[in-house]
């Protein structure tokens, strides 16, 4: 049974790709439209009650929310392909931390520039540019904090590539190459080095040049 | 070695809290006074860069991020104590799964409500109304969801406890008896089971006896 993964276009549904491009998982990607508001028709709805993606569905076996999914696809398929969680239960404490540090620091601040800069533009709306600013100022918080661990550790969860690492990609992507903010990487020697060593990942090129992002 | 977790008062350092009960893990406790700034300490922030509790050591090992620190006591001690986490893979992949949708969706909610109904009046700040108003309506669309998936299974991951259902307690506690939203689960009739299930647990009873919120 061939996993299918929804919503491929988008941020978040690119997190699970590499993570399956990583694992040697076979799968099918389902284009579904958000401009037309694809997430929120009743079918959709049935499988994913909040009208998000990504959604991989796995024979019987229906999961959502994209770390969700990579952690459930590292866990089990844990010897075949890159292993993502570490060796011992105390790397995976940190590649958790680190996670959780992706989710709640750095991805609020890049997910609003990205509605900012990229999508509100697109859609006639004004940008609000007190948010743009906080996020400017938020995101430079974190960078230094990457930046001093990263001076101590290879990636962030120690010398292993990691699902800490692999989840900024598909925002990170949009930080570097399309809201204009790539100095914020290249002013910080360690960020740079990482971002440049963990985007050139062959699972990552792969994603970059069969699943277009829509901005 | 007794692990030591900073800042019991607060509601994140009490999801590590009532775990560590759960998984009868020996703890001290550590205060941290937020409105002392004491987080925002350099010793502080040596340990945890980002100056937020919790914050725990166990040892020479260091952990932040409260869904990091109970994630890795769950897996470190899965056979002592309460099982958190599922019997399979599978099982676990839906409490990561809920534990996502606590996290990004109940979560930054009630958040908001307690630092604008609660803390903001403390400091003499004037309360966001519009923050409040989408709060609020947020919570009710996040437990309409709930409402539905608790009326097929008696928790959120399945018909067993876990981190998923564990991880709502601590601000779960501000939503019913402290801001004034009681009904928002009082008028769920699955919600409100799970809730008196959940929150007459003994583990979250001796948190509540022994660690007091600041408000």
């Amino acid at each position: 049974m061939v996993v299918k993964v929804y919503g491929p276009a988008y941020g978040s549904p690119k997190r699970v790709l590499v993570c399956l491009f990583e694992k040697e998982i076979e799968f099918e990607a389902v284009d579904i439209d958000l401009f037309k508001g694809e997430h929120k028709q009743p079918d959709f709805l049935k499988l994913q009650p909040f009208g998000e993606v990504p959604l991989v569905q796995d024979g019987d076996y229906t999961l959502y929310e994209s770390r969700a999914i990579i952690r459930y696809y590292a866990e089990k398929y844990k010897n075949q392909g890159t292993d993502l969680l570490g060796k011992t239960v105390e790397e995976r404490g940190l590649v958790e931390q680190w996670l959780e540090v992706e989710a709640h620091s750095f991805h609020p601040a890049i997910y609003n520039l990205v509605i900012q800069v990229l999508f509100a533009p697109l859609k006639g709306a004004p940008s609000d540019q007190k948010v743009i600013e906080e996020s400017d100022e938020k995101l430079k918080k974190v960078l230094d904090i990457y930046e001093e661990r990263l001076s101590k550790t290879k990636y962030l969860a120690g010398d292993f590539f990691s699902l800490a690492d692999l989840s900024h990609l598909a925002f990170g992507h949009y930080l570097v190459n399309q809201t204009g903010r790539g100095n914020l990487v290249r002013e910080r020697k360690h960020v740079s080095a990482w971002w440049d060593d963990i985007s050139s990942r062959p699972s990552w090129k792969k994603v970059l040049e069969q699943y277009k992002y829509p901005v």
